[in-house]
């Protein structure tokens, strides 16, 4: 049978986990989010009770699971002393050790799903690797249970090992996504729709599917070609924050494909 | 009749142009590079003849097709005096002027494919958006009639803002390619495969073709997390330059979002 699950957050990972664990069939029974609005709206997405008060939070249920910011994690779990024994505690945070919960709960884990995840856009979570940890043997073949519902790569890594990884996709996320931004300005200003890049930013994407990135690199850091550098510079004058990311970039660039020393 | 091409430049954009070129009907019958076995490899591959010496550049082709590196390509254009004036000459350079062939040649443009080209990489050109320029509209029209045959989105633009849209290329292929490789090796130390990272990359790239960027963005520097970023520095501690990528763009992805200082 399936586990009931209390959802504490209701951010854009919360929705999107709550929302996919309740078309696997899971029994969602509350939401909690400091914010009244916030935690109201996914309940109300997702047919279940809400509440913005911790002394409110359901008992009895089999699964909590922390979809919070790191710090609001931390001080949740000791604005409260009476946490179920029998439960388990899960959080999905990359970089929070699993360790956060010791001491204030029995049975708990870690099961950090790498995506990127906004409100309202569904993703698919078959196809999405999580990363699970467990405090004992049998909280892990229990979390593995319960993620294996939802995907089909679940993988075993530690507090230590997630955090790298967790590094890795703010690198491959988080940043291109700004660079996608940073693009999209220098474009609009020259009223050139930002949509006739995207079969270049697709193609990159295929690249790094078939080649190691190093081998895929192209452009004028990779040549070291200074006429382009120093003219594409000058483009962007008035913008030093925007320089200094085309020099690093660039550099590294160039220094990754042609010598030992682009190591980091 | 589909017209006689020479190719000048037998890099990465060269080699899948060439194939393309051939594969739709066209007759290159020469290949120049200044190395010869490049000249050679490609020629092969295209069934034509190849040269390292400008002198030996084949006469009477109805298109002479540049695709080298900008600085090399007004060296070339000076060292011979007698180009033939009927013919058309093309460079296919994002950030190089079309008035480098003024004075040299008669009739001239450019032909700017807007990808991502490795050698051993086949590209669809059908999807490829081509940014075309020409010396007198009725060149314009040969360019366009040449492009089309290619590439389903041929667009008219001039040299001052092809370069931004170059610029706007290198951020969003680039330097975010060079992103992945950082990942990359981030994952390696770890022993975790790059290939985890693929569905996150993918899915970061499909949000950009719905949402703008800016609506797009993710991650800790979103949402300031002071305690994730000064742990994920902290992890990098030995590589300042990655240091100062990771500072800037965090920074660049917090202003973009929050306030009206975030515009570059």
């Amino acid at each position: 049978m399936s586990p009931n699950i209390v959802l504490i957050g209701a951010g854009n990972l919360a929705t999107q986990l709550g929302s996919a664990l309740k078309k696997a069939g899971f029994r969602i029974v509350q939401v909690y989010s400091r914010t009244r609005k916030s935690a109201e709206e996914l309940a109300l997405k997702l047919g279940c009770e809400s509440t913005d008060s911790l002394g409110e939070l359901a008992r009895g249920a089999e699964v909590y699971l922390f979809s919070v910011k790191d710090d609001i994690l931390e001080s949740l779990l000791t604005q409260r002393s009476d946490w179920d024994s029998e439960a388990l505690y899960l959080h999905t945070a990359g970089s929070m050790p699993m360790d956060v919960f010791r001491d204030k709960v029995q049975r708990y884990g870690v099961w950090y799903p790498l995506q990127t995840f906004s409100k309202y856009r569904t993703v698919d979570f078959a196809e999405i690797p999580c990363f699970i940890e467990g405090s004992s043997p049998e909280v892990l073949r229990q979390i593995r249970q319960l993620a294996q519902v939802l995907s089909t790569q679940v993988y075993e890594i530690d507090s230590a090992k997630r955090k790298h990884l967790h590094l890795a996709a703010v690198f491959a996320c988080n940043f291109t996504n700004h660079l996608y931004a940073v693009a999209a300005e220098i474009l609009q200003k020259q009223q050139i729709p930002f949509s006739v890049m995207l079969p270049l930013i697709e193609e990159t994407v295929r690249k790094v599917g078939q080649l190691s990135p190093v081998q895929a690199q192209t452009g004028p850091a990779l040549r070291y070609d200074r006429n382009v550098m120093n003219m594409q510079l000058e483009l962007i004058k008035e913008h030093s924050d925007l320089q200094e990311i085309y020099r690093l970039l660039s550099v590294g660039i160039y220094k990754k494909n042609n010598n030992n020393d682009g190591k980091y």
